[in-house]
């Protein structure tokens, strides 16, 4: 036996299978059909793991060993309890499973072909690490294969989308469901590895899983004891269960979890009737059945030839017969499709009567199964004429707009990362998403169909969580979340996941900038702009006033595709009536307003609060200086890539001698594409209240005129333009030291 | 009683507090000086809650509360338990103390008055949320600042740092202390609020430092039951002391945590006793003593002119006196920097006896705790002419490197995220850093003088833990982890914590560009360079091939201020002994290789494991079109800037009609400021092997040369170059749908 398995077993406490009620006789009581014999279920796992191995030597790499070590999970799953339907995945009551140890995802992908997804050929199969461009076999999981809920690999990503995806339907069925009538009813099944258990953002998603009590999640741990690095106590030698029983699950142990189809099968069915979310704890063996068994080895590799053909002979098949599915296993499946044929017809009957009985809200629910919004949604964005005139933080703004969104249109759920007074997106009459039995056991108000969402100081589970909530259904949910701009650093990869799956959500992201003060360089999210402005699919819109902030979350609407994250100060901000618009933040970048008397010495592009600046600094060119300056209003980088060339030269005319100079308080990088030199923040912040950090830092009407006029009359006496790779950072750069 | 506070009372257990053995009649048994009376302590609390109102309501705003809640603790901490020098804060073997609730920091600040921080005046307290640029009391603490060890603010990355800075400690004293001679023995101290309990970077940091069992950590929590958001309770409802115990932590309750100071000493005293790591559950009330106590109306706000007036005379203190500190309040910590001498001189003493005792241990010693590393580390830089020639990973060239300096040099701290077979750090007869009781619990190798560390599934501690070790003492340490590039994504938060603190390290960051293949778009770190690039104070090092990862070690360990990431390919990468220099790598960029003839119609900048298509576009274009390119190499954007005009100017040589092309398969973002055009990856990547997603991105040598010579034709048939505004994306970009 090797070493690391000899462990294993030790590992193991001799405890017995809990028993469920309910459980006689191997049949199960949730509902669940008959199980077949041991026998059977061993044939399936032998040819279902030899199908792997074939499936890894054949580019001689892939991830084998999960998905064999989990073969009796998938079949206690996708044979017995799972309710879905394989010839319309999609149907809308189906129970959804995230496979967050995404690497096995050969595992999944060979079950979606053994009931039936149609998609799945075995041809589609051995396309796993081809080169075949059409190939729905990649190397984890994605969100465009019918039959996958949501894209997963990154570690930890998986199990928070699926607490997004259990708060959707607990979300659904407390705003829809009526005595009677449960048109939303569906579970959340979740398998993890080690890394889901250990990634931070994990952690703070199974956290709230508990808070809320969302005993329609079940997180199965296919506890096989082994990371790349070798054995898991390497690094990990906590009480799991006694963990996440302090986390608020109820927690069950299966010893025998690649073997024992029916132990799983009664564990997962006990889930359904659990007053909290469940958490399996199932040890299993990586890569069983072969001689490296319960090693790293078997990890991230494939077995080798000899292997295969060895454990081929183990299992009582023939060495060469490859990618072998005997009738016998497929007819095992056969009658899964039919299966979930009636439970989608159960579901539309059920639907039908619900809406003989209550036609308003299942005209709503009907909308929301659509994934479509009310069409007034735009009566919630105010006209231009009702922004106020004085100076006003762009946080107020949006606050205003976000309150008669989300009190109108149950749509939007609303969160904050615990900065309720902070990002202004408290709405009125809002309602806590919250366990209703917390209001006995502790006094919060609140219940699962509330739409504000307290996630807690857990900003990277908060964006992740979201990701489950928009692919529950696309456009069920518009997900908000709120907290200050320079944590959307510890959600990045959630933000990421986000944008590669197009999933829309708002990010709500306040005190953006040096603006915010005393709180210091911790806080002032230097440098985090260059990364949403250069992650492929996501709008990072830095408002200027409130006309802007409108058109922001028209944008960010609109963008049915993607997620958007909207910049907002923590100070008040000039307003320019006369300037700014909605339509030109939909382009991205506009002409704020041209120079007095038409020609022009300089441009000055202006971004979000630091547009007072290049205001300012117009009028005191011309008053000092008799320079006369333009200014661009230039909101999102992305949305102005987007417009027509002569659009973009019309907005930024550029010009011999004339140079252009980007005002933001954040780092060059990308102004370049733009401009000739900027003001910016090549370095981090300090504390000091807002007004004086942009002074310290030559953030200032008269600074700003020195630097800029300087410029201009370099350029006029030298002539032409500024040469490529000499772009002006007119407040200088951090030096890096390096000892000699 | 607030609605708020009663919660609390019942929240809390009538447990009695835990009795540990040596304690009587109130003196502790740990070593601490007698405690005075209860009556004595109330009279410090009383004076130095009211300081703390009065410099919060100065400007009438500031966190006021815990630092009000937590003063027990700071008196039992500072007066009591900790061994540290206040007039010589930066004594080596001192405690180290992290305030990981890092907006309590006028707590630190005033205790630090109190006991004789020459530099901490009430001047200086006053300053505060003032415009003074010469305050040494921002917002948040800063590690510039004489007594705070790691800057906070950021919630997760205090107490991650702590983990590392008992980390420091326990690698010193297994690597140096000698039986009867213990030159390093610190504890480590660390005050966390529901936050850093909250944060996953918390959550990860703390499994470690209970599978380490690194009982030389302490961590305090500030109990107070209060959020931003209002009672903790509405987004967290776990069971805390259950879920440390899991976490393999020695839990203990303070029940009385803002008045009973004994207790607090008591428990304090107990960890630096105890054989795991330490988590105190200390009950404290918000704002104690204010009407709004126990609310989070007192956590981010003054207490307002009348309030601080009821409250001073509540406390039998004059209401018209402000910033009142009595004769008897700084005589209670009068014996602190007496004491703190002693602790210093007791450590010089055992290092001269040591010193005689073991004499080349000690000259290490002494060479550690000057930060300084031994001289002839250049020697495990591979030279020029050792580099293979064929075709080589830079994983695989770094791998060699770090090997060298790792197994030489005892500064080198290497980690892992559970990529031992992967990253390629791994070194010869390495130790792990483990706690040597694992090897009877579960057979694992290594003790505390390990330098190999496995991190787990823990990509956002590793790097945060990493800023406490480098910390710990400047040089003593330079910390190096490993991961694939795309998960820096999930440490982003730590990284910008070491840049902004000045910390070195070396982040090898392997599996980089679109050429990791088949793991797909998840795996594929598209944006990412991006946010290093702009990150102030980082180096982002792209190395081409062998010979530039020598270079960019040497930039690396050279920036001792500085964290650097060495971003490497997991694919083969042909070597270029011919064009590639470590001078020019630590230029940034350089010359690769001048067109044929001298003069050049085109430049192309080629970038890491991308320089071969630029190479091998430069041959197509001459050969099938006679066009004539130059290449250059560009590892890293942040040193080129630093060189000056004229150099810069030599390298890009920017002519009109001779466009530069830049060739990375990254976003277009950033190279504007160098070239006219990119063949870019403006969205993200795909599941294929290397080549094959290279070349379904265009990223091939025939479809690159096609682009070029379309751009060069285009450039001379309209003349000069390309406007401002008008940067090429030769591969496109994605365009983000917007609906109407």
């Amino acid at each position: 036996m090797a070493p690391a398995l000899e462990l294993l077993e030790k590992s193991i406490e001799p405890l017995p299978t809990k028993a469920f009620p309910g459980t006689q006789n191997g049949v199960s009581a949730g509902g669940s059909p008959s199980l077949e014999s041991q026998e059977k279920h061993q044939r399936v796992m032998n040819v279902f793991r030899a199908f792997i191995a074939d499936l890894c030597q054949q580019y001689g790499e892939g991830h084998a060993g999960s998905p064999m070590g989990m073969t009796a999970i998938g079949i206690a799953l996708y044979k017995y309890v799972m309710k879905y339907s394989p010839k319309n995945c999609n149907y809308f009551n189906r129970d959804r499973f995230v496979l967050s140890n995404g690497h096995a995802c050969l595992w999944q992908y060979l079950f979606m072909h053994l009931v039936g997804v149609q998609s799945m050929t075995v041809d589609q199969l051995k396309s796993y690490h081809s080169s075949r461009l059409d190939s729905i076999c990649p190397g984890h999981p994605e969100i465009e294969i019918d039959g996958v809920e949501v894209t997963t690999g990154p570690l930890g990503q998986g199990v928070a989308s699926a607490v997004g995806l259990a708060m959707a339907s607990k979300n659904l069925a407390a705003t829809y469901n009526r005595p009677g009538h449960e048109v939303v009813n569906n579970m959340t099944w979740c398998t993890v590895g080690d890394a889901c258990l250990q990634e931070g953002v994990g952690l703070e998603a199974l956290s709230l899983a508990g808070h809320w009590k969302l005993n329609n999640l079940c997180v199965i741990f296919d506890n096989n004891s082994v990371t790349c690095d070798g054995t898991a106590d390497v690094a990990n030698t906590e009480d799991i269960n006694m963990k996440m029983r302090a986390t608020g699950f109820n927690v069950v142990d299966v010893y025998n979890g690649d073997t024992d189809v029916a132990a799983v099968v009664n564990a997962l069915d006990a889930a359904r009737s659990s007053d909290m979310p469940t958490f399996l704890n199932i040890r299993t063996v990586i890569g069983i059945g072969s001689t490296q068994a319960g090693t790293a080895d078997v990890h991230g590799a494939a077995l080798g030839v000899d292997e295969v053909a060895r454990l081929k002979r183990s299992f009582g098949l023939d060495p060469n017969e490859f990618f072998y599915i005997p009738q016998d296993v497929y007819d095992f499946f056969r009658d899964i499709p039919g299966r979930g044929e009636a439970h989608e017809a159960g579901w539309k009957a059920t639907l039908a009567k619900y809406r003989e009985e209550y036609p308003e809200l299942a005209a709503e629910f009907a909308l929301r199964v659509a994934g479509e919004m009310p069409n007034d949604w735009t009566k919630c964005i105010p006209r231009k004429e009702e922004h106020p005139t004085a100076s006003t933080a762009s946080r107020k703004s949006a606050g205003v707009v976000t309150n008669a969104l989300a009190q109108n249109i149950n749509t939007f759920l609303v969160g904050t990362a615990d900065l309720t007074p902070s990002c202004n997106v408290a709405y009125k009459n809002k309602v806590d998403f919250q366990s209703p039995e917390l209001q006995t056991v502790c006094g919060l108000s609140g219940d699962y169909s509330g739409r504000y969402i307290h996630y807690g100081i857990r900003e990277h589970a908060m964006c992740a969580i979201s990701n489950g909530l928009a692919a529950f259904n696309k456009g069920t949910f518009i997900p908000m979340t709120s907290t200050y701009f320079v944590f959307h650093l510890y959600a990045a990869a959630a933000v990421r996941m986000a944008a590669l799956q197009n999933l829309q959500q708002i990010h709500i992201a306040t005190h953006d900038s040096i603006g915010v003060g005393e709180n210091g360089p911790t806080h002032q999210p230097i440098a985090v702009a260059a990364l949403y402005r250069a992650m492929p699919n996501v709008l990072y819109i830095r408002p200027c006033d409130a006309e802007e902030v409108a058109g922001a979350y028209i944008a960010a609407i609109q963008a049915t595709e993607t997620p958007t994250i909207i910049s907002l100060s923590r100070q008040g901000l000039p307003q320019y009536p006369q300037c700014s618009s909605r339509e030109g933040t939909l382009k991205g970048g506009y002409v704020f307003t041209e120079a007095e008397g038409g020609d022009f010495d300089v441009t000055l592009i202006g971004v979000g609060s630091e547009m007072g600046f290049a205001m300012q600094t117009r009028e005191l060119l011309l008053k000092e200086h008799g320079i006369r300056a333009r200014a661009v209003s230039f909101p999102c980088t992305r949305l102005f890539e987007q417009q027509s060339r002569e659009y973009k030269q019309s907005v930024l005319k550029p010009r011999a001698g004339k140079p252009t100079v980007a005002i933001e308080a954040y780092p060059s990088n990308g102004w370049e594409r733009y401009a000739d030199a900027s003001v910016s923040m090549n370095f981090f912040g300090k504390s000091l209240p807002s007004k004086e950090t942009y002074e310290y830092f030559g953030f200032a009407p008269e600074s700003i005129t020195a630097k800029v006029k300087d410029l201009v009359e370099e350029v006029r006496r030298d002539g032409i333009g500024i040469l490529r790779g000499d772009f002006r950072d007119l407040n200088g750069s951090l030096q890096i030291h390096l000892e000699h």
